[in-house]
């Protein structure tokens, strides 16, 4: 297959970085820049592009020459948007979260399969060199057995006026956890605390606990009122621990020959105390070499390789879909007062088959 | 009244700090170190000292030159250990937690309230420079109203063989936050959850949830797998917030003029929307210059001049007992999956006068 | 003056730097981008653009909608370069160094004068946010008297073909240095060392120390071999100090009020020691809020300006000589074994009016 | 051989550190700490102590049951205090500088030599456990050659009344480029510059860049006045590169395998040009994990073995010498304006026997 045809929807926040990367991504064609505001798409292409600017969805769906649309558009128009792509053929990028709720979500993951087109999530960390490197060195096994993850993402954030800062940025370290994650081990239940301090009518500060396949646990921290940025995760296992710190390009991924081992039975004297059974090791740590470069080139590179080859993406609409059962369930805790509810969604998963159970986990 | 007899109680982890800072202490004369095991007193002591080592705790609060101990042995003997002192007429300094329970601690109050001896806790951090400006500002209003608190500590750590990850840790951060919450600002309940990865018998990382009088969170997250140490607290408020990193020594505290405000209605017209009702400042950062001190030797010194000057310490019984009750509510809470549970103890210090209350806040 | 047609002359390293920010400033038009490899050229541009690529200097000099053009070629070009575009009338910004020698950079500011033609260096650091403020900060007085200056830039850097590292890096300080430095306190002399451990042929590690007018030393060490990047400055005062931390982006810049005074004979009684004459301050550090924004933005608004407004653009060609002075006794320097030389320039400068003089220290 | 009975001289600024760690070194027995002040000496020792006090050196070295002396008093007076000790059949252990000029030094070296003592400096870093493993780093070939070294050494220090910043805090910097340079690689020549901003007398900030056998340059920065703390060394080697940060106890040693290369023209076909004679390694990082212990504690264990087993300890008079040698001559240029001088004393150790010139590397 030769060259996508490509449109951007939207023209706000996000589209100007998809408009950038799809033009340097060989094999895409930009087409269009849509928004319904015709003049910020203009000012975003600016003055010196050769790209066609509309303010209809459906002038660009209607134009053969487009094969594929990214949308980057308030999460509420997701369904619609993208439902009218895939009515209209077009595969389809959109952008975190898949869409407003767990239904709508299945109703597009759906439409794409019953269809064939593409459907992926633009999962942009997904896409970097440091998760990346997380992904093979912990699916690889490279740490043991996953004991915790934790992961904080807090600083002075815009308060978004339709969601609160769960399902803003909790969808990152979400799709992060769902993608280095070993197969088999899935978040089956969660438990969401937040607190709106500033009486902005939505939670500016929350705290998500995850119990996950096997019992380890993993926590995010999320947070739109700290005068500092942190954005670190840590990755505990039974053999290494992993620290990445998207803020230290010196240092992105750190892995750690640290850690307390509980050794068995046999290995200790019938008359040697419980506390003899703890060891501690204190090795060295290693920070790979990672290579620089824009997750997103890789996003649209994705993009392009899966519709090209006929195969699913790395971060699919099931592994989008995996996000909002898992931000549904988090806002029903939050709503109950704290409870851990079970995580939906497996039964639609498991009504597929493996190679889309497969899917569900990349 | 001139100078305070002293006798150290326990030689382990802590019990040497406490030797040498008594010993340093004006006004204070260290007696004995007593250990049920006389040669690690010994040792602790050295080959040059004329301090006397005892293994009985009954000689040494027979000892009329003692006027005063400082405990340091586990947890679950701080009862009998701490009451035989106050039956002997001896002011007791104690390593936190107060005691294995709340029950314990409050009969250690009520004995000491009685006889009208000094009962004060060693929670170190509380004196330590930074914390005490922490405590100026807060409480002088510098950071406005507080919306919310956020308290990380974790490090590889040693498991301890009698309590879980929230009783060795959590008591530094409750500690600290009762000591610069506002008067009036109170924890009410608390849910915990926690993890126990390597199979050592108690939770070894978990998170806590607090939520404060007028609606505020506090976060504690205490981890003894982490392969790094962290030690960093947030105390946002509605004017300022202030980062407390104690691994930072040239910067263990930075007081930001960020965050995001709401205005007032009357302050927009009716037309605006409400997204305008959201305003961000991004002002300066200003680091206080603290003076380099050993906060246990401000410990030392503060236990002088409560039994000398017959006043309540900074950190008195009361407030090992508002730590015990936290504590208590969040091992509940942990058992039961993370429900938000109240946190007791608010009747115990009604019950007592208006200064008694003040006491149990600072 | 309407919009200023530009030209921008050299595809390599620096050159889509330039494309991109010229076609986001107002007032500026870009018309062409020059390479002698025109298919660079293309690739930089894209496919969707409509500016012209031309591999002829001559054409796009005689293209009268082109007014100005901006350099960034190979330093050994760019006197014919920039004196063909001065002769044809437009006017030049170009990137560090001005020229290949001191005596070539003379040759381009007196044909500029000649002309009345702007000039102007693209020393990029000299536009940011954080410089401006150094600039402000120090020239208004605010850290007292200036007692010392240090700069490290190091890391693994790219050895240039025909450049030693002192010619690569040492201009980016030796322009903030010219651009923050009180008027009157002015680089007199300087001494280089430096090393080739790689056998590069060509200094990759190098010391410059250089002596200020009024007895100041400022000192600059570069190093292309350096597996970390440092990139920090201290501008030592006698009422404050400066650090500037270019990698550090929540922190740029921390001005200190901590130093060691010396109190005048007056105010210390006749019978104290020497030794009391000293006396420590250890204030508060205040990181100012800086705004967010790419300084090559700024240097295209200023080169606009500049042109539109007939005057001498913040970093004229005199402040490119000055450089070029520096550069050229450091190289002496670094041949003779280090010795301190004095450095050229100052005749010229002396030669031109009160203004042109003003304008060298820009 | 038994007990080694010790002597602590001065109780100044670093005697107390002396007097703890010779405590608690097994095989050492503290006799005295002796002082010209009785009083201060009194304070060091507090109120707890079986430890004697003197005012009197002759009292002190008087006494058979002194074997060693620890001396911890001003540069100036090292000679007499040094000799006196010598002459009375002590084994030294000397604070650095070995005393105040190499002639003086030279005398301490050859009066211990004649009679078989051990005359050991207190080079406090060359036995922290980062600096041993940069000398079995380095001396064990894992770096390759050693390219340059750099050290930075700043602070808001205490300006010294007796002595300039180069003698102040270069010797630390000094010593351990001695112990962990490979044998055959040895300072050859130095230029210092310096400045005293302050009109404190003598350089406050200074420099020195010195030339090392076979052409490698080592640099180091010391200064008084800086607001912020760093204490950072680089070596460059042509496999790996090392930095030292002491104040990041996480990760004090850090070794890149990162740089440049050179290819040998072999390598290359003829037709390449020369800038493709450089390749560029940018592979992982390794931070070794590294004991926790006091330095000092493992100079007084040293002592005691050069002692018990009459051999030369790590580091002798001869590497105290050799310090004194490059400050003498950095003195020197510092006033000659910064010229380059040869660094004598070399003559003295070839003077001497092979094995004590191995003593003067170590």
């Amino acid at each position: 297959m030769g060259t996508i045809g490509l449109a951007v929807i939207g023209a706000g926040y996000w589209g100007p970085n998809l408009v950038r990367n799809a033009q340097a991504t060989p094999g895409l064609r930009l087409r269009y820049l849509c928004d319904l505001d015709a003049d910020r798409a203009r000012r975003v292409l600016g003055e010196y592009s050769t790209v066609a600017v509309s303010d209809s969805l459906d002038e660009v769906l209607a134009d053969p020459s487009v094969d594929a649309v990214a949308i980057a558009t308030p999460a509420a128009t997701h369904l619609p948007v993208a439902m009218a792509a895939l009515e209209a053929g077009k595969h389809v990028l959109v952008e975190k979260p898949l869409a407003a709720t767990y239904a709508e979500g299945r109703q597009l993951v759906e439409a794409a399969d019953r269809r064939g087109l593409t459907l992926m999530l633009d999962h942009t960390y997904c896409y970097t060199a440091a998760v990346q490197h997380l992904r093979d060195l912990v699916r690889g096994g490279g740490i043991g057995s996953v004991q915790y993850l934790d992961s904080v993402r807090i600083n002075l954030g815009l308060v978004q006026p339709d969601v609160d800062v769960l399902w803003d940025l909790a969808p990152h370290d979400l799709s992060i956890f769902l993608s280095i994650l070993p197969e088999g081990v899935q978040p089956i239940a969660v438990a969401a605390h937040g607190s709106d301090p500033i009486g902005a009518g939505r939670a500016c500060v929350a705290h998500l606990t995850i119990e996950l396949t096997g019992g380890a646990m993993a926590h995010v921290h999320v947070n739109w009122l700290s005068p500092t940025k942190v954005r670190t995760m840590i990755i505990g296992g039974s053999a290494r621990t992993v620290v990445f710190d998207d803020l230290n390009p010196a240092q992105r991924v750190a892995i750690y020959d640290r850690g307390v081992d509980r050794k068995e039975a046999g290995e200790v004297g019938a008359g040697e105390r419980a506390q003899t059974l703890i060891s501690y090791r204190t090795g060295d740590m290693v920070a790979p070499a990672l290579p620089e470069k824009e997750a997103l080139r890789s996003v649209m590179a994705e993009f392009h390789a899966s519709i090209t080859e006929s195969r699913p993406p790395l971060t699919d609409g099931r592994s989008g879909l995996q996000v909002l059962s898992i931000l549904e369930a988090a806002s029903a805790s939050l709503a109950q007062g704290g409870a851990f509810l079970p995580i939906l969604g497996g039964e639609f998963a498991a009504s597929n088959t493996d190679s889309s159970t497969e899917g569900a986990n990349a």
